[in-house]
């Protein structure tokens, strides 16, 4: 049989395409903060992880330029062998201070982050526990591993609890949750799920992609919780509030020493640019000094979330700037998306397998950097498209 | 049993940094091109994959500049999602003019490309087969995938084909092998290995990261054999000669279609920062601009190899600018290395496993920008260690 088979009976985003419905590689020709144009068409971004705004900052931007001119526009090899800087071990410091843990580990990007530290971790004859709404890479990790992979139920310490204890004592056990779910815009209860791998002896590691820089003051949910010590993993990413590419681990010493050594997406992938490097570290120093850029969004996620709710959208459990507007229908998710789109606002389709079919929604996100008139007007658009659509009254 | 507990038993590492002969991880101060810096100490390059040399040419800086002041630092999110701007689109249709295929995707990183083309094709039923020395990135996209993997010793036609013959007719069949071997510096057979694809039924891949800007005119190990049209996928990455991080996979525009709606190390990932981007198109205008430069590293790969091989070194296969010497044993070739690099030559120490033991080597790689007085001192260096060390007489 030809493996490509598969390919030319692939029609359904091709038949998207000649309806006019096709939601997704939207080709924009500017996206250089709270908003975006598409071929002339201007838009008020409210899918991007963007949350402190700080892609378009003065300083990320003249550190990252900066370090072009001092280091070139690459490091051309992994960290193991010749692209090591001494700039990724500062940002490593800074970024293991700002998390409160020992040390730190940086990736070229989050995803390689979570698929280099659990399958360096969770070895032959261990198990690692992930929550069902977990990110892909945490899955992909966790598959990359040679040990064996349990899940439970989305934030629900009964079924942790019943996965936890069917699992022998002589068995290394790693729990992996994000902080804050980048679809739900809910929290970990990490105080709970904290007690369970104390009574049943895992260890518990963190993936805070898009709750860093967001909650705890921007150290993100441990920090939210007050359990910055118990938590023994914190994971995080770039390409969210870092205004850059890449990700980190935080953790002990002697564990992040291992995964330096045992991580195949660390020693087998070129490392972190200069310039990315650069951003990232001037992300964190700028979040230092402007705190009120995490206090700012925080307040807009508060406020459209009561907004939404008045008008009458399900926002589900949303606890946070990330904001679904529950559907539950494919092709009206898509519809509603198309109309919010033609009236200047993007936001995010997320369509099964995505999530589960039937719990269709769209993502909206929103960031320091929107302005009253933005955020008016995304509510203004968004009553508008409601009413039309039949999802509110 | 505590997960963690791998990590405190791991000495090996914190025994060699204690002994002075920890050669990984060296935090470079500099590292802009042919030389490099490591605390005061100066040293020649020899060790990186900046094979052209364009990480300091003045456009590939320029073109990465006016990025991050046109469009920021990052794109905060999914290709699929709000993360593609039409300079990415640009980008894949210059690259799949290139490498002479109807379209291209690209993808955060070159590993990150692997694991999402590789996870994508091989569904469950499928059969992926890989050269024993193919690349980590290769080996971890097959783990990823659904598919069963098989493995022919390096480069050996007969056993490529009696791995080919045991798969029924019935099952999709991937064959995966690098272009250029990273390590050894040898080339794979394309012809040969595509007669057996074809007499077999099964698609060939090649990962071209070391061969693309530097054979074939620059177009890869494929135009080098002048097969391009029966080559089905050409993947390559960024972070050698393309100056940045980023890697793509250019193939049918159908094949292309498939993969960009399935990778999910695509779909998954924040899409390649504008910087990025905009240094690996400007990489390639250079490379079309500046044909010398990819006849100058090909040059000076044939004359280090002759000048090593006729001092007595052993080069094992070599072909290329990327040139092994091969020592055979772990502590003569850190010891090797530690002399080479006081003496001010970086190069790479390959151990097990990243080799069998008993093929340790130290790898030598070569830039279009090494002058000739650099490459005098790097031979005389090599000279006098290889003679007080006994590897030469």
């Amino acid at each position: 049989m030809d493996i490509f088979e598969k390919c030319s009976q692939f029609t359904a985003a091709k038949e998207a395409q000649a309806a006019g419905i096709y939601p997704y590689f939207i080709p924009l020709t500017g996206n250089e903060g709270s908003e975006a144009d598409y071929r002339g068409h201007r838009l008020i971004m409210c899918g991007s992880n963007n949350y402190l705004g700080l892609t378009t900052h003065p300083k990320v931007r003249q550190a990252a330029e900066d370090a072009i001119r001092k280091y070139g526009t690459s490091c051309t090899g992994s960290r193991f062998l010749n692209g090591t800087l001494e700039m990724h071990e500062q940002l490593e410091h800074e970024l293991a201070k700002w998390v409160g843990k020992e040390a730190a580990l940086v990736f070229s990007t989050g995803m390689q982050t979570n698929l280099g530290t659990i399958s360096a971790i969770v070895g032959r004859g261990d198990v690692v526990i992930l929550d069902k709404d977990d990110h892909a890479s945490i899955v992909d990790g966790a598959r990359l591993s040679w040990g064996e992979t349990k899940r439970f139920r989305h934030n629900d310490m009964t079924d942790l609890e019943r996965v936890l204890s069917g699992i022998p004592d002589s068995k290394g056990k790693l729990v992996v949750v994000d902080g804050l779910y980048s679809m739900g815009g809910d929290i970990a209860p990490l105080p709970e799920i904290l007690a369970l791998c104390k009574k049943y002896g895992a260890r518990l590691m963190v993936d805070d992609a898009h709750a860093m820089c967001v909650l705890g003051g921007g150290r993100g949910t441990a920090a939210h919780f007050g359990v910055t010590e118990e938590v023994d993993l914190i994971m995080s990413t770039f390409s969210k509030s870092f205004a850059s590419l890449g990700g980190f681990i935080a953790g002990s010493a002697d564990v992040i020493h291992y995964i330096k050594h045992f991580a195949r997406a660390l020693i087998f992938s070129a490392s972190i640019p200069p310039a990315n490097a650069a951003a990232a570290l001037a992300a964190l120093e700028v979040m230092r000094d402007e705190p009120e850029r995490i206090a700012r969004v925080n307040q807009i996620g508060e406020r459209m979330r009561q907004a939404y709710q008045a008008m009458g959208f399900n926002t589900g459990n949303s606890q946070s700037p990330i904001i679904p507007i529950l559907i539950g229908d494919t092709m009206r998710t898509i519809f509603v998306w198309k109309a919010l789109f033609e009236a200047g606002v993007f936001v995010n389709p997320v369509l099964s397998p995505a999530v589960p079919a039937g719990q269709e929604l769209l993502r909206t996100s929103y960031m320091a950097t929107h302005t009253e008139e933005q955020l008016e007007r995304v509510l203004d658009v968004f009553g508008r498209v409601g009413r039309e659509m039949g999802l509110i009254a």
